[in-house]
């Protein structure tokens, strides 16, 4: 029997209000830790490290502890929570912002509970990189550190991300995101650059294209779900990275089928988290349904020898 | 033993001259039904319906011979070869077309010899729909019908487009034409949309993100081949299905792993074509080469049970 580790991630928690070619809704239970939690819990305990403000509705707090999502490390500060506001047109392929209002997140200053810092596996989610810097300095020894990015902070924040990188083992980040990092169109380029600068694996998402995973002598290349609707793209990115470290944390020794596998199943879980609002239908799955889409991939990419 | 059969091509025959931040090449054979031959025939005999005109180079007919593609459907009309000139920039998504010389090919009217009138495979390349369905008309039982198109007859003949998929097993176009053809972004629906014209199959190419097929009751996703250099990308749609079409008649009885393997055998034929302007590369492969590529496939997809 393998051991099975624990995961902590940090990153934001948000009441996100949403309008998608299928509907809308408002204040409904968002951010990249959430998103992440829910999709890890349905494979590992999962601890997570967040900031809310007094207006955080207890039905949430109440959704995290029916997944068992252990919350001695999210802090309450007065104010309000972090809120993000954004419109989807019909290609579904970006957001499109129209309000971001920071409130208690903008005085995140992450402290991990003592008994957080035995942590193995860790997973940063977009957040500052300088944060996410702060959480790992925080864990004695972590095993396997995944983290996430994203465009404000390839811009804003470059350096310190690259320094963030140098901490990893496995990067993820989107297409457009790995090209605008690596300044190179070349996604096979861009995989190899990011490497360099310290992550042993690096996975780029692409969207309704799948994902690619570049490492030293290993190229897996991961098919998407063929969905005819996306309903809601929010979270899908965080969803695909909790059922991939879920995954993997869930295998105790892990070799590149076990990663292939992971990718899977952060595949997996995203493909179901777009048929909904928020994280409505990924909280409401069971083992079973997440079982059979799997085996679904494998149905999509099998040809003969 | 299964039984092989011989493959009909139709298209166009061409001298490009080309430009990519890589080099530069003039008057070097080109044209859908050329692109298409020289991969097919690594899989079966191929018999070449198109046109040249009087100018077109004794060696490049030499080298169709050499690979056995039948020449007895080549026109030669007074006049001069079709000539396209383009670029391509360093992302290497599409062609900047600089100039198009329609020479011989806007007088071409095929005509079918007796003897290719028996044939049951056949492969109908980017050229006029009407004049697709023209030749289709000559065959007196096909069994197998493949066809390929692009934007300018999407935009300028959708409907004789559209009458010509009607009387086509198997549609392949590029993901750009397929939305624009269905007006719909969503390439799961617009698969669903073209199969309800008629074809069986849709096999949708997305270039660098490989390549998905639609068929009743099955959905394939077929992995790019990692390259970190694209050379030249003229001739890669054409070669993908030289290598389909061409393994599909090698084939004999075809069931739905067949149509996939032969997918594959089409990516990895286009991962070569890549590789060098014009037919280069795979007009000098040998069977080895194409064993081994095919095999590297099934290492990219491949994870657990």
């Amino acid at each position: 029997m393998s051991m099975q580790h624990e995961v902590l991630v940090v990153g934001s928690i948000g009441l996100d209000s949403i309008k998608t070619p299928f509907g809308e809704v408002f204040d409904v239970l968002g951010g990249s830790a959430i998103y992440f939690s829910i999709a890890a819990s349905f494979f590992t305990s999962v601890k997570l490290v967040g900031v809310v403000g007094e207006d955080f509705p207890k039905q949430y707090v109440e959704l995290l502890k029916k997944h068992h999502i252990d919350l001695s490390g999210l802090q309450t500060l007065s104010g309000k929570t972090f809120r993000w506001k954004g419109n989807y047109g019909y290609d579904l392929n970006e957001a499109i912002t129209l309000d971001t209002e920071l409130n208690v997140l903008a005085n995140f200053n992450p402290q991990l509970p003592d008994v957080y810092k035995d942590i193995k596996y860790v997973f940063l989610a977009n957040i500052d990189p300088e944060l996410q810097l702060h959480v790992l300095n925080q864990i004695k020894k972590p095993e396997m550190v995944v983290c996430d990015t994203m465009n404000f902070w390839i811009h804003g924040k470059r350096d310190s991300l690259i320094k963030t990188l140098q901490r990893v083992d496995i990067a993820i980040m989107n297409d457009t995101e790995a090209r605008e990092l690596c300044q190179e169109s070349n996604l096979v380029k861009a995989g190899r650059i990011i490497r360099s600068w310290g992550p042993k694996r690096v996975i780029i998402k692409k969207g309704e294209h799948g994902a690619l995973m570049f490492a030293n002598g290993s190229f897996f290349s991961a098919p998407a779900y063929p969905l005819e609707e996306i309903f809601d793209p929010t979270g899908a990115g965080d969803t695909f990275a909790g059922g991939f470290v879920g995954y993997l944390a869930s295998c105790g020794q892990i070799n590149d089928i076990d990663m292939r596998k992971a990718i899977i199943y952060g595949a997996t879980m995203a493909s179901f988290v777009v048929e909904d609002f928020s994280v409505q239908k990924t909280s409401s799955l069971n083992q079973q349904e997440i079982k059979d889409r799997y085996q679904e991939f494998q149905n999509i990419v099998r040809f003969g020898e």
